[in-house]
């Protein structure tokens, strides 16, 4: 059974063999979602061939496909990096860095787009992926902005889900927007999109 | 060749048959990419067999696949509504509404991250497509804006692209926290929305 916990810590590597047989396999994983439609294709004789491992190393680790789709989806939404705690918008801006690198990885976009896809076909496991991969970080946010709304750094008033979408969808969006063909991203971005959202569009 | 005031206009009819059948091609070729991994993948064979049209009748209108699946996913991309104009707030609410809607168009999802997925495999046929489907909405927006900050509703400093992410991004990261499982979106999500983000974060 795969726990929040497992997925989002960092595990103890065991035999440095079987750690690395574990790497292969969650790497071959994603890199086959990447090339396929959907997560209802992928088989585990699939996933054996490409990490260059037996079937028994995987079902030794994980009991069934989803056990390693759930896992492997995961290891993409690593935690979110130590907040200084020093003020509300260093540590927003320090999200926000973490998003935009990570909105740059583009197996990764490739991948999460693909499961969230699969809502309407296998929405337990999307439900699980959500559990392991995205709830943890909206967890660490939402007492990030609390801690703003405490400090009086925030509104008062503060709708937290509506702030959350903000910070990490401008983000996304804002990324979006300098794909190939059009300028670079500019250096400063991060701090761009959270000192406007601080700001809000309307004049002060 | 298409052009985007070709795809974003509606077109004249032509005979009624002709419009049938092209409504046809442009399902099956949208069905097919949603049930597909990528953009690559499709075959006119495929799309003729799905509408139930010959090959010629798709050749008669569009001359090769990327034409047709350009084509195909500006219609995803509809002109954003009309615009009262009578104040900036009511028009974001209108935008906001109308990303809101789309958002939870399951089929326009998938397909969209199929064909943004493939921005390196095939870098000129995404550029298309931002052309014909995307970049329209850019100019409508950035329009919006800049007449909110000739009129004071907005900040004259506004950064004009990232708050156009801000826009668009929030309201689908905002849908996308209500997948199924979860509660309900509420009633006025569009309305919250845009205030959240005309006000900002921080304390006035």
């Amino acid at each position: 059974m795969t726990t929040t916990d497992e997925t989002q810590a960092a595990r103890p590597a065991g035999r440095p063999r079987s750690a690395r047989a574990e790497k292969a396999i969650i790497e071959a994983t994603l890199d086959l979602i990447s090339e396929s439609s959907g997560l209802g294709e992928l088989s585990i004789e699939a996933v054996a061939a490409r990490a260059g491992v037996g079937k028994t190393t995987i079902y030794r680790r994980w009991s069934n496909k989803e056990d390693l789709l759930v896992d492997a989806l995961a290891t993409l939404k690593a935690p979110l990096p130590a907040l200084a705690g020093r003020s509300l918008r260093e540590d927003l801006v320090t999200c926000a860095e973490f998003f935009l690198s990570e909105t740059r990885d583009a197996r990764s976009r490739c991948v999460m787009n693909i499961a969230m896809n699969e809502v309407e076909r296998h929405p337990r496991l999307v439900q699980r992926i959500r559990q392991a991969a995205i709830e943890p970080r909206r967890a660490v946010l939402t007492a990030l902005l609390r801690r703003g709304v405490a400090t009086g750094e925030l509104r008062a008033d503060l709708d937290v889900p509506v702030a959350i979408a903000s910070l990490i969808g401008t983000v996304v969006w804002y990324v979006r927007g300098f794909e190939p063909g059009h300028e670079d991203l500019p250096e400063r971005a991060a701090e761009q999109v959270v000192d406007h959202l601080l700001a809000g569009l309307a004049p002060r």
